[in-house]
């Protein structure tokens, strides 16, 4: 594994050199978390001139959720009585001779961007802009076997809800049994806010837990997914409480399933991004629902739970092979509720197969 | 309350028209909340020069972890197409006519920064620096209410812990089972993740739950707190499972007990923060378990789980009347364990019994 995260800083280090800057500094969790296999809170990792070092505000602690770093990284912990590790690793290259540092102007503060400045006068600031985040796109095979693991335990967290008595218990107490279930099969945590969504509720994305309790007739709407390793997935169904679904909910299932089935059809290396968002789009908005929609119906996922790309009507870009991305258009009517239906999938060529799904729960609508 | 928010925001103009600002623009999520009530997910509100609005992502939910906003605020929910609600406000203060408007540099990224720049190329920005933080300080009584119920709540889930039977579980599982329970008594959420650490674990500040299960003799140490209404306290204990602590468990144990009751009678309006850290500190220090120690020896507490004050060495400023703080030191011995006690108070002067305690759990050393 060490040589995997060695062959990545390689790559961003040739990338740097080429724009003129000898020396970079990776503040945001989830790029230093690539490029090291390792991001304690805070921390910061500076490349080149010399050694690769891991600055850090506290010891590590070797937990799942941080990871181990690579062998190949010097790891140096501050001293007890503080300081900024992005600072710190600063005025490291400033000592190593850097003349240019590249920092992610998009993750530092203009605070603390000015106090690097101020402490590395001489050394000259640039942009690093999003190059990790670019590099992070297409997975390899390790990461999207992450992946699939990841999917796996939330398909089975899902699939022992879906046995339990659901009527009279709460948004709340669901989704912290589904975050108890995730963890039971091997999580590290959840991937993000699990989130239970009941009656006029259902549908709506990211839909916050709250006391409503489940009733006889509603529709139930559920997002969830498991960070294994650092890698996120995420699922989301909706299912009908009771034996009947009324005939509302049935034409609106249908719709949305529809509109899901044919933003995963899309998927294929070379497609445009905002093509795969309109071909899911436009078959809610000829029913009636273009107003309701969020501003995208699915993005990428890996080392974060919303990276790139995003498959949105304004998306620049083509999708890549090996790119894992969610479909997850969803209605709600206010008042009403509504449905979300929510995969993640690789997207591969036609001749492995098209696009891989890896969260396979049935999407057939089920009456609980 | 809308009046109570009307005044803070008052305040805070006044406060920026001071230093030369017609307008002011708040992002830190914390901050937005505590001049409007609520903070959905990105908003940003605006202050002046005409009406105050909270620009908003996404409609509003009124979940009780998001709040609802103060009636005599203006709220613009952006088109589904999206757009920063931060860049969005910008524009508004400019076509309202503010020639600067006061930002967070703390809190915006440079990326983010250089767009409002950029789309607002004839209005000055100036930084608002941490204006609302120095507000934040001093509690008002609606707010301690809101803490000491957060406070109830935690130890009630801590309290139904202790009495249910613990060999043989993980740290991952008491520790949702912890954040189910604080839920249970009407938490809108965990105010930061649980932590339990078993074993060799003990004592670690902010340890993540691993698999390790909880053993005969062990110290187990707890840390949780519940967030009720935006506000967040904690509370941390460290007990000894089986029935006879041993020797090296009741010396280390009184130890940290000396050293945090110690810092908590400390606790006294006009007293410098630097000075209670110093007294918890010196306990464990001349013990000789001064290496170990983290930067600081407790915290603020409020609608963010660690804001000012710091109660460590270098920290500048003295103590007021109705600020809640934690005081939380702690001793790990690498491979043995450890213990940490930890209290959320409000100081308080003597003539009003000197400083509040919250979380009321007892600080006997209990074997369970």
């Amino acid at each position: 594994m060490s040589e995997l995260y060695a062959v990545r800083r390689t790559q961003l280090r040739d990338r740097c050199a080429a724009t003129g800057s000898t020396a970079a500094l990776i503040s945001r969790p989830a790029n230093v978390r690539y490029l090291t296999g390792c991001a304690p809170p805070g921390a910061a990792l500076l490349l080149g001139p010399g050694d690769d070092v891991l600055v850090c505000g506290r010891p590590l602690t070797g937990d799942p959720t941080e990871g181990r770093p690579s062998d190949d990284v010097r790891v140096s912990v501050l001293p007890t009585r503080g300081g900024d590790p992005v600072v710190t690793a600063a005025g490291l290259a400033a000592k190593a001779g850097a003349q240019a540092l590249a920092v992610e102007e998009h993750h530092l503060t203009v605070t603390r961007h000015r106090a690097l400045s101020q402490i590395t006068p001489r050394m000259r600031l640039a942009d690093l802009a999003c190059a990790v985040e670019a590099q992070r796109l297409v997975k390899d095979d390790d990461e999207i076997a992450c992946l699939r693991i990841a999917a796996e335990i939330s398909d089975q967290a899902l699939g022992e809800l879906l046995e339990s008595i659901l009527v009279g218990r709460t948004e709340r107490h669901l989704a912290l049994e589904l975050e108890r279930r995730l963890v039971d099969h091997g999580a590290d945590g959840p991937a993000f806010p699990t989130s239970v969504a009941t009656g006029p509720n259902s549908g709506r994305a990211g839909h916050l837990p709250t006391d409503r309790r489940v009733e006889e007739g509603d529709f139930l709407t559920v997002g969830l997914g498991a960070n294994y390793r650092g890698y996120r997935c995420e699922i989301g169904r909706t299912f009908v409480i009771g034996t009947t679904p009324a005939d509302w909910q049935i034409d609106l299932y249908d719709l949305v399933f529809a509109a899901q089935k044919a933003g995963r059809e899309a998927l294929a290396p070379g497609v445009e991004c905002h093509e795969v968002d309109r071909t899911t789009r436009q078959i809610l908005e000829r029913a009636g629902h273009g107003e309701g929609l969020g501003p995208w119906t699915g993005h990428g996922v890996g080392l974060e739970i919303d990276e790139d790309p995003q498959l949105s009507p304004g998306a620049m870009g083509k999708l890549d092979a090996c790119v894992p991305v969610t479909v997850e258009p969803g209605v709600h009517i206010p008042g009403r509720g509504g449905v979300r239906i929510d995969d993640t999938l690789v997207v591969r060529p036609e001749a492995d197969g098209g696009p891989e799904l890896l969260t396979i729960t049935t999407k057939e609508l089920l009456a609980l």
